[in-house]
């Protein structure tokens, strides 16, 4: 068996060597364009950041590493030209020499990954204009900091853009950042990331956000870059980093005549092979099935990406495998913020044309009684029917990795909000709470879901209006009231509510909120067995703030 | 529907409140003999240590603020004398006047708790010997060390030993533990405590840590507390704390002719109905279904505690539920060490008859090239056949709850290692890694029962002996080798083994193992594929030191 690879890093690594572990008579021959293999990637913004101070530190493996250790034959400044599937061969260039040779295989997996997404928008290629995606790119941005630039622009505030900015801020770079739509981190929905926005604006970080806005042509200035914006608005700083997506690798795929996807990632099947049998492709390069939704999509992430090659690897060597596709569970750290989500989105799942229903919790992440805890918005979507799990997004601070994890697996497994209910995670207080957050996500879920608990959602209530405007019940305390309510609450508090119900109109919609829910949906339990016509406002009015934050006191 | 509930805490507060939200006309009254419901009984060691500094946090609720925001009748200080189920009334003693009354119920639900076990040794009821259930004893403790007290002896290393030696110690009292079996944390295996016994004896903490021992009798002296241990010796301290486990409030159900188990927990059906219909029970007082064995146990944890309230006061108010047994989740912070475990051990898989697998990682909580990764210790316990999850224990620092908690819910899922294989977890490097403990977990597992990864666990190795004792091959470098080793070692590297077959002895079992497995497991591929015998040490000699503490450097 002769194994060629091509690329180095996650997927292309992660083949190589469990194809050694399976076989110690393969050759297996790994070529990667760049210098370097198996490189740490994701920690690239916090070495520019000085978070991982030693750049070796992302040097995960060497090429001689590999041989040594897993006989691997590595080809680093090795750029594979072309594949040749009749003959099973390719060819290849060293980009040192500039000496080309072909060479045979008898399995092939391609790794190529995905490259930064540039634009054609005048002045692209200025130098100064930079993407992250290798220790190069790394080494430039961060030599641009190093030699004392004061400001950049960052255009793009999904993950890598977001992990730029703090890691610009920590080195003392005033940065600008540039979002085409209108909210921060688009994979999630947008009202979740208010507070990622907010920690942005908040305490004079060094931080400007611009959404909704785009750069239409870049220039040069002064040894500098200006970005003109769609605005008229024009930025100028040394540096520039394009955060704004990733397209596949496919060339070398296409140019062989294999299938690829309608947004570019080469088409595999479940065993990760290729419209070609003897070629597989796994990584940032491929199309993948999505778990919640059954459709083809792309999800460049390093799990994904790991488990692919190793996969791959496996049906080569004769192995049964079949890759169960990818929820995209994904997590950023900004500013001791933190934002995750698994599964789908509500805008991925209306754009999927997925019934759902979805509910909204503010738990803390440990017992409130115990020192430090901290708040954080959990937002939970799942079929109306049997409710199956299809998504999950929290932000907040501690403890919000751990809940979206618990949720992946949830999702994983095909579980519903009833068995969240069920859920027993481990309680001490620093670490959790009796009900924990997941508990009272699918409580909250199942309750609504079982018909006890009618909720609406604040979008959904906004888009009332007229005839259908319901009569809005805050249960809160007059204090609480007093600091801030939705306009056009009538404020009885819950504990006198019983009371009060000769207050309330029958015959017409009635829409109860609280804090954070739960007096909420104990208000709205009182009025239904009362007779009335009432839904609880779900996540209350912290929920409200995410949809205004600009109401917040 | 008049409902009765005897006990005001988790499960009792419980199903008073979901009774409520299920009916506003039910009559609903709550018994508590205590002077507090509702209070955050796992917070109490926390208060006595200071951390949680206002009492007040510890009340969750008030009778007062029961009876305003939920209409139910809440009588503190309020004891349950006896059931009559012919007249289907309770007998109940105001304790505070002495007065004396029936109340009648169509339902009720016995939420009693389970009491410290306090062993009829000599002395025991001295004052200075202290169990820690509620607030007054809570208050009694922490009198004593607010008064001074220098030194305590704590009997039990279990959850609640463990929480109060850390208290003590943070508030400057030299603490003795004594603990009857060889090994702190009794619901672990022993070799996973051993992180604990170090950060016990570590430090020059002032903690004193007797295993193996027992107290004996206890006596006064110099308004102190003598204890006199199995062993012979004499421990003296002001204040003596028994943890050495609780037993089910059962008497008011044995007395009303309620079965209870052989462990005296009270006999609930799935619905939490006791043999009478009427009657139902919940918390630490009753005999739950453990789900790995199906067995009955007796588990007081609060959250299994809370859920059974909700499901009883669901059931009566009409409503399809099933109490699906408990797995038994736990966690305990100890000096910023941490140790969890879900599902069973393997003692507790032993008494059962349950066959199992088992592995062992030491993986970092997150990206080893981010700063501050943590070690952690991961056990998984899994069926021969098909994999199916059984159990899982950590131990380490930050990280530890998050990935107990995520194999919580594969356990609770039946999912498999193989399942476990393809967990997608939220990874970027401050949070975790590409390939996940959890992962990692899953993949030696895997290989394992699919024959790829032949390996044998410590306690199995060094039970081989005379013509069974294999050559014990360590893979690791010559500094590793040479820093420490497991006795009758030979060192080869890794990165020279393919070049020392001809060393290796045919015809022989081989165990091959390295710091924490993963060369080792190169090693054991290597090697079976040129034909030798070789298993790998699971978690290799990080392992081996769980069992040889002492030989560690």
């Amino acid at each position: 068996m002769k194994l060629l690879i091509i690329g180095g890093v996650a997927g292309g690594a992660s083949a190589a060597t469990r194809a050694r572990r399976l076989s110690e008579t393969a050759e297996i021959v790994m070529f990667e364009r760049g210098p370097d293999v198996s490189f740490a990637n994701c920690g690239l913004p916090y070495h520019i950041g000085g978070e991982i101070k030693d750049r070796n530190k992302l040097l995960v493996t060497t090429p001689a590493k590999l041989h040594e250790r897993f006989n691997l034959d590595v080809r680093v400044r090795s750029s594979v030209l072309a594949i040749d599937r009749t003959q099973k061969t390719v060819h290849v260039r060293e980009l040192n020499t500039g000496r080309e040779y072909d060479e045979s295989y008898d399995k092939l997996i391609l790794a190529p990954g995905a490259a930064p997404l540039r634009p054609s928008l005048p002045g692209i290629d200025l130098p100064g204009i930079h993407t992250l995606r290798n220790l190069p790119d790394m080494d430039r941005i961060k030599a641009i900091v190093d030699a004392g630039a004061k400001s950049a622009i960052v255009i793009g505030a999904g993950f890598i853009g977001l992990e730029m900015v703090e890691n610009l801020i920590h080195r003392g770079v005033q940065t600008t950042v540039v979002e085409l739509q209108d909210q921060v981190l688009p994979p999630l929905d947008r009202e979740m990331t208010t507070p990622l926005a907010e920690v942005l604006a908040a305490k004079a970080k060094g931080v400007t956000l611009l959404l909704s806005e785009s750069a239409e042509g870049f220039e040069s200035a002064d040894e500098e870059i200006v970005v003109q914006l769609k605005s008229g608005k024009r930025l100028q700083a040394p540096l520039v980093i394009l955060g704004i997506g990733v397209k596949p690798e496919n060339q070398l795929a296409i140019a062989a005549g294999l299938e690829v996807g309608p947004r570019g990632g080469i088409r595999v099947n479940e065993q990760l092979q290729t419209s070609d049998p003897d070629i597989y492709a796994v990584g940032d390069a491929i199309e993948v099935r999505d778990v919640i939704s059954d459709s083809p999509t792309q999800v460049p992430l390093a799990g994904p990406a790991n488990r692919q090659g190793r996969l791959a690897a496996d049906h080569i060597f004769g192995k049964q495998v079949r890759y169960r596709g990818t929820q995209g569970t994904a997590i950023v750290g900004l500013f001791g913020k933190t934002a995750a989500l698994t599964g789908a989105s509500e805008k991925s799942l209306q754009r999927s044309g997925i019934p759902y229903r979805m509910v909204y919790i503010h738990p803390a992440h440990h017992a409130g009684y115990y020192p430090g805890a901290q708040a954080m918005a959990l937002k939970l979507l799942f079929t109306p029917d049997d409710g199956r799990i299809l998504g999950a997004q929290a932000v907040g601070g501690e403890g919000v990795d751990k809940r979206i994890d618990v949720i992946a697996v949830a999702i994983q497994a095909k579980m519903t909000v009833f068995d969240l209910e069920e859920v027993e995670l481990a309680y001490s207080p620093q670490f959790g709470s009796a009900k924990d957050p997941v508990n009272m996500a699918g409580f909250v879920a199942a309750n609504l879901l079982r018909g006890d608990h009618p909720q609406i959602d604040v979008a959904a209530y906004e888009k009332l209006a007229g005839d259908d405007q319901p009569f809005l019940l805050d249960v809160r305390t007059a204090d609480e009231f007093n600091a801030g309510h939705i306009p056009g609450a009538t404020n009885i508090s819950i504990d006198v509510l019983r009371a009060h119900l000769d207050e309330l109109p029958r015959g017409r919609d009635i829409v109860a909120y609280c804090q954070v829910g739960q007096r909420g949906y104990l208000a709205t339990r009182i009025l239904l067995q009362a007779g009335f016509r009432v839904r609880n406002l779900s996540g209350g009015y912290k929920t409200y703030l995410l949809w205004h934050p600009a109401e917040a006191k």
